[in-house]
């Protein structure tokens, strides 16, 4: 049993993360922190958690984390940078689920992020927590920077191509589509179910942070720059993104079984049958990607363009799941504890 | 006042006309045939139009619609092409909202459609009902094929560059995502509540009966053959499409400009300010096409993917709206008549 | 035409009444405010209204309503009080759609609106807006105070009965379900798509404004006090009110024929046939109400209670549209002028 | 370990009891049937299902389930009746999720399910399933009927207030709401999204088949007969029941007290603090029934109604859940064993 705490406990990923950890075997968790609602009873927020958390909010602070081997930081983007310092001083490892660790270019990042970043330092030190590809530097970390959840199901859904280098790099498209819960708890005019409910549409197609945390780690990946366009879409769903790829193939090769070997072992990637249509249900609350590869017709004869088909509910493989995943590999339990259930259908 | 009659009016395409044509001044709604349904009064069947519909369902048969000026197929594929031949002799003019003479090439659409065409004459005949393309041969056709969903929204969002032969005609991609209302009015375990609702998926990957229909139009703008890339998706809402077009540049141009001009003048397509994100229910129960242009970041320069944006209703422009809009043509009715009414918001 | 002003046109009912006025042909939109929004094209804020709207929104304050015939005020409860009466001085008649005049008892409103009032003489001029009871008061009306959505379902449905005097009138029960936009066009955690979407519950259970609004007009109808227990529930759809109501019968009637008889001749009441399960969709975007009545089973024997299942458009009778038929009988056109659209379906 | 075979399980109930016994520690499910899918892999019709369930689906009989220690029968109605003596016979107990063997009363079953019964002494040898009520008798019972999903949660709602006493029991009345899964999986056009999405409404007001089911269990706890009105209603959710009661109190209690008392040390009922107001997703995927209590304001003076809101998933408390937890207390398990998930929110 190790014991956990969590930064920022009150929004999706927070209340996911509780959930999540309420099921897994080998964690006591110890505080859930958050400022603002502090001294309330987590299941009074949250009256679903009623029976399987007893904890109250308490007020951030490494004090409050005293003794807790494994940190969750389930904050706004630009908290964890300033606090991880005295977490790891502390003696704990941390998984960030925000943004602040996962981009290497800290100019970049400041210009993504819009804000000075604070401790480019831990940067340096982070790994970046796609676990199917980083497994054994995540092992070994003090500091996991957890993946955005449109770069877990681009980069899983890319990989084995960028990798394999039979494709145009230059030319990637992700058409991407998120649930509502991919933005966040909050009171926001569009999130709002009178606007979002029966409606869908493009958003950010000028820019998107998530862009620049792709293409840099497909372009670790090929093992050079990547262009990519990414337009996200916003989808009247609670939770699951479906990420739509398209590659010109430069070099022809049997990708269903590039796609099978690539993810062969991997608990959390299920390669599809070729010509299958994964649905963002079939992983509703559970940790786990499909992947489907088509070849659609596109002119008289055989077309160049390859099709992926991506799936992944973005509040579990996409955050908490992942999170969870990620510390199961730095505490030497088996990977999938904890995070073995199956979807919820219908 | 013409006289109207509806073949087939169970379907949502037929609902959909008959709300449209009960606010249309110049209609007299003369005839609704169904036979499944025959004797039983619309009104029964859609509460909503009690006290707007009068008329009850007839038995089909040329017979039924004698002295009508206009008669709209609202049928499943395969029916308007054994029926037309009478209807035309009767003296009347058809709209088909169906897909039976949208198609030039008859063996391609038999291979689609998996029938044998009853009427290639006719298909030779026909008029295909896009009227931002063909308007002036719309007026006097006696047979029009109303355009599918899909390729309405699909054309329309490509054609000004198709026509300026700026783009790669052999990479055309159409990421297009659909609202159930587009599958039809029928019981199907895939398209019930539990199923598709907090859902989201791509079918036919591997081929859809709208992509030879879209490659015609194109083919036909573009002056040559294109490629294309279409992927249908199928949204958890009621209506819409929102078609993702991804083009790559082959010649810069201010495409915005180039868009402004084509479609200037147009009542039902609406070019937003560059940069827009067109939301479906902005076109909800509307009969418009809106279109927003995007050039997103793709690498380190600038990139050579052009995005363009499109929604309509698949049930009005896409279908009844479409159709009302090419018997207004037919008529010699100003286009718009009947058909000014914003969009339902939220 | 009359020249028409609308104050506050931002949220849902601002719009709906846009939608409304634009398609109605004795007017002319004037002048829509918003202190926020000044300077903002309406059409900018509503993409649905371009080519439909070319008004912005200006600065409130009588000034900008000068020359109007009619002004409705869409604002928040608390605003019209404060304004009313300089609009009326400026020389217009007001349809106010918020709360300030809807209630006569000015302690009473306090109490629930949780502010001093204004104005409690213009309390006193006002007529309450429910056609179907006061179409005579309203036609001569310098101020309306348009009914709220919920009192609009439940007192249509449960008029006929209490004016009648067959039921217990101290007994009766209410239990309302609302879509969302019911709740206006705002930024709130517990109105946003993840929180509301694919969920149902009650609110409010402890006591809603609208209580007394509806027992005030019951009791008007009943001459005398009457008793009613009224639960609100938030229903995960847009737009749809859906009033199930139960009465206990003390003595027996043909309670078909007596709806039929009380609503004969009303354009926007449709009492249906018995045993008729009328839905939100078939008055979707429409000026109607329908109504059904059930005499379930409940013991051994007949049981002596009454359901009357009653649907409304919360934005249309239950605000935008309501307040449009005020307008009307005010101005002496025809009472249906304009709102004769059927309802979206599907 | 126990084996356990399913009989029909390509239904909802059938699909959700995989999700839960896939994660029952004590369970090795052995067989599951479908005539209609024999041969099926079951995560080839179910891929949520891939890597949790290796078995294919196998013909019905008998034979296939010789070996098993349980058997749920999740079949339509009238399917249980006739297989359960030679499963009986083989050894294994059974629990039964349709209503074969809900009703006492022969007679009165044969008039809701309209089909003479195959094994009247079979019905008079099964409990009832509702494990708050039976649990000692479930301890001993071969055959076990599982409860309807509205049935159990009207008689927990109600059950206190019947048991006390304390209100009119021939004046109770339900005002329930069910998601669409309620109906079960099967292609109807009603059911369609297009058709249940964005709507709401009541169904069967003029009687419902599990109005005997719950007279019968509240009749049982009041020792004597009770008249219900029971109104159910079709929510646009997938899954989730809410159930508004309605009673008039005869005589005063702290009725708060009162269920807290009833339902002390149940795993699987939750009394809210009072004034609140629970929501269908605190309860989503989870084995789980909340209910709080209301005392809404009805006139001048205090009034004599009680509210209480209750909800439950249908699937699982409604039906697989509580199937399992019926397995548990019949196998000598701990009654919560397998059942221990948090809800899924958002």
């Amino acid at each position: 049993m190790i014991k956990v705490g969590i930064v920022g406990g009150t929004g999706y990923t927070g209340i996911e993360l509780l959930r999540l950890l309420a099921q897994h075997p080998e964690v006591e968790l110890r505080t859930i922190t958050s400022r603002k609602e502090a001294g309330t009873p987590v299941a009074a927020m949250f009256p679903g958690l009623r029976r399987h958390v007893d904890l109250a909010f308490t007020e951030p602070g490494a004090q409050s984390l005293r003794g807790c081997d494994v940190v969750f930081f389930a904050t706004p983007n630009g908290v964890a940078m300033g606090e991880a310092r005295a977490v790891l001083e502390g003696g704990a490892r941390i998984v960030d689920l925000s943004a602040d660790f996962r981009i290497r270019d800290i100019a970049e990042w400041e210009r993504w992020y819009k804000m000075k970043h604070a401790a480019p330092e831990l940067v340096r030190e982070a790994v970046y927590g796609l676990c199917e590809v980083n497994r054994e530097a995540i092992r070994g970390a003090r500091l996991v920077a957890n993946p955005g959840c449109y770069p877990t199901a681009v980069q899983l859904g890319f990989l084995p191509l960028v990798e394999s280098g039979a494709v145009d790099c230059d030319h990637l498209i992700a058409d991407a589509k998120s649930g509502v819960s991919g933005a966040g708890r909050k009171a926001e005019l569009q999130l709002s179910y009178a606007e979002a409910a029966d409606n869908f549409m493009a958003y950010n197609a000028g820019g998107h942070r998530h862009w620049p945390e792709i293409r840099q780690g497909l372009a670790q990946a090929a093992k050079r720059e990547v262009g990519l366009v990414f337009i996200p879409h916003l989808l009247p769903i609670i939770r699951g993104i479906h990420a739509t790829l398209y590659a010109r193939v430069t070099r022809e090769a049997d990708f269903q079984a590039l796609y099978e070997k690539r993810y062969a072992g991997e608990a959390f990637v299920d390669v599809m049958p070729a010509g299958s249509h994964p649905d963002t249900r079939s992983v509703r609350a559970a940790n786990m990607c499909r992947i489907a590869l088509h070849r659609p017709p596109q002119g008289s004869g055989k077309g160049d363009t390859l099709v992926v088909l991506c799936v992944i509910d973005n509040l579990v493989k996409g955050a908490a799941g992942q999170a969870v995943q990620n510390m199961n590999l730095m505490c030497g339990f088996a990977e999938a504890t904890g995070l073995s259930q199956p979807p919820v259908v219908p």
